[in-house]
């Protein structure tokens, strides 16, 4: 009679993210490539990008006015003779005449001898003489160079996943192109015989394959490129050439099901005897964990259930994809709960939250079946290992989904 | 002689977004098309979807272990006879001997007879017989059909932006395709002799021209689809014919420059005679604003100035464009200031600043033309336009970038 396994300990949520983590970091060496800044949203900075310019490159004008000189309008109303004007564009060399005044438009070079702008609205003309009704002091409405960004400063740090800020920063001192990372590219092999792809008639027995497509979206949405996804059947000779696959091509590969305790665990039953390592983590949903190295390429291995594998994800993939892409950390904060909770003692718990204007409240049980709440819930409710009962009105972090 | 130009009092900062949000507001029906699940990431879906099956489709188990009824295993430990398996994805017609066990795996039907099931762990057999440790009740470990999902359930409503969360309860309830919105096409039209393109060296009083790139990066993280972007020099002839060229290919212009008090303004030069309703709003930087309809397309004028303009987008067309498009609004939360600032009387201030853990700081001065400081920048610092000074320690309102 066989006996029962021995139980090894559970590893912390935390320990395992860790673990993961070292095992991703070599991820962060990616290939550079070079692309046109008006193609850079969204893709992360190789190195830091220093600007080759001074802005502003001219001293120009901050409003539409008169260029003068500040003593010639120290005594106010006074009027100058016009000596002309400067639109955007012109080169603006023609020097000011002594005591007289240049019309200027905004972003207009400053002409040579000009200390100030008098904003037009404190003028009046004829077409030959200005009336300048309240003088100006020195520098007034006068944008010196440099003031914004100067030669060399560091516009933006390498690592950066490149915002519509940031493209709008290197466009202003006019880059044309930068290098960025390639996206870290992942595939995804779900398993399980029981699985079949969506828009078939399910026969008795028989669940839609929702973990491939769910997962890829998650995979893009942090910045990653899916390069293919794909289903095996629990014949350990089918994944294994998906394995091939996958590994080939891809920098991790994310696998579903075949990871827990049943007699049919494809993923474990290929994956183990290559060193992976399977085993339980304390976490509700998404206990069955595993990790491989395979051909140098890391492989995750979560459970199969839909629900548990997006949480799986959300806690122990998200976010070291998300440091490895350049992403901000996914947002966590504290929240009054809504209604009481029970979790299981000695397991970290993640409850479908949904964030309301007075707190967060559970759209689902504990169970990891539960997709429906998954699509409703907006947060994950972080309830720590210890903890078996919380009464409404607790004070709980949670995880933006 | 001229006299200066009567000032009409500024619209306030809400006011005026509130007549854009108005304008736009026929941009939400827009055409509708059919796409693969998992090409409807980031898409924003038109009708409400419900679900066509329940979830689970079938009574199955919740854990590895043995399928048994309650009434079995009240006295345990028990010995069963082991009267088969059922592996996932087994149809699970045959039904539970009477006194007996069977063996079903995560996800498997549960036999017709069974009532509960027994996990493994606390189990021993020697594939005769099962040892039951542990008595269970009746429905423990069993996942009854319908619990998650009813046959008709909501379950994501029309009009929504689809995460990956969306994505996997649509994938798991077997859906194919959905419907969805097309985006909010947009053209941008850059004005200004003085501007040149990225990588070409500038000659004195010429700028990079940075406005289209940054409006159209914006765009795009904004779900909005960016038909094209083009430069008009202030000929207006020429900005008349991309104009028509914009309006005949976009729902909504944005154009950028030519909106001020100068000598050459060529978008109010063009669009004013065509009805459009050029003036003041009151707020920094971005006060010169215009609105017009042309041939029934929305246009947009935001002043030239590339802070200007970037700000002009966040606080006029970002929240509403957002709303269009399904995404969740632009967040808003009350920081403190972490050193003094001053601000116009009567204009609203929008300064840009950064979040450390303590609080906001600004990352630029009330200049429009700081740039470098919107590299910097993940907030907008939001002064109300009757505030003149405030210390530092204040509170006040941000919005993320």
């Amino acid at each position: 009679m066989n006996s029962r396994p021995a139980r090894t300990s559970a590893r912390s949520v935390d320990e395992y993210r860790d673990t993961i983590e070292q095992l991703l970091r070599p991820l962060a060496a990616r290939r550079v490539e070079t692309v046109p800044v008006p193609d850079a949203l969204d893709r992360q900075l190789a190195e830091d990008v220093r600007s080759p310019v001074e802005l502003p490159v001219f001293r120009n004008s901050a409003m539409d006015g008169y260029a003068v000189r500040a003593a010639s309008v120290v005594v106010a109303p006074v009027t100058l003779p016009l000596a002309g004007m400067v639109a955007a564009g012109n080169p603006g060399e023609a020097p000011l005449p002594r005591g007289a005044a240049m019309k200027v438009m905004t972003g207009a070079p400053i002409p040579p001898g000009a200390d100030c702008v008098v904003p037009v609205e404190d003028t009046r003309t004829d077409g030959t003489t200005v009336i300048i009704e309240r003088g100006r002091t020195a520098g007034e409405f006068v944008r010196e160079p440099g003031t914004d960004v100067r030669t060399g400063d560091l516009l933006v740090p390498a690592g950066v996943s490149l915002t519509p800020r940031h493209i709008a920063a290197l466009a202003a001192v006019g880059l044309a192109e930068v290098p960025v990372f390639e996206p870290v590219r992942a595939a995804v092999i779900t398993t399980g015989d029981e699985l079949v792809p969506a828009g078939t008639a399910l026969r008795p027995g028989q669940v839609y394959n929702s973990n491939g497509i769910a997962l890829a979206a998650a995979l893009r949405a942090n910045g990653v490129t899916v390069v293919s996804v794909r289903h095996s059947t629990d014949d350990p000779e089918v994944f294994r050439g998906l394995l091939t696959a996958a590994t080939a091509s891809a920098d991790l590969v994310f696998t579903s099901g075949g990871v827990s305790k049943g007699d049919f665990e494809v993923v474990k039953d290929v994956l183990a005897p290559l060193g992976g390592v399977f085993g339980s983590v304390a976490v509700q949903p998404g206990g069955p964990q595993g990790l491989t190295v395979v051909d140098g390429v890391p492989v995750l291995s979560f459970p199969g259930n839909p629900v548990s594998t997006m949480v799986s994800f959300e806690v122990f993939a998200r976010p070291t994809l998300r440091r490895l892409g350049g992403l901000p950390p996914v947002p966590t904060r504290e929240l009054p709960l809504l209604e009481p909770v029970r979790s299981p003692a000695g397991r970290r718990q993640f409850l479908r939250g949904r964030v309301t204007g007075s707190g967060v409240e559970s759209v689902s049980g504990p169970g990891s079946h539960l997709v429906a709440g998954m699509a409703w819930a907006d947060v994950l409710i972080d309830i720590p290992a210890d903890t078996t009962e919380l009464p409404a009105g607790s004070t709980i972090s949670v995880r933006s989904l």
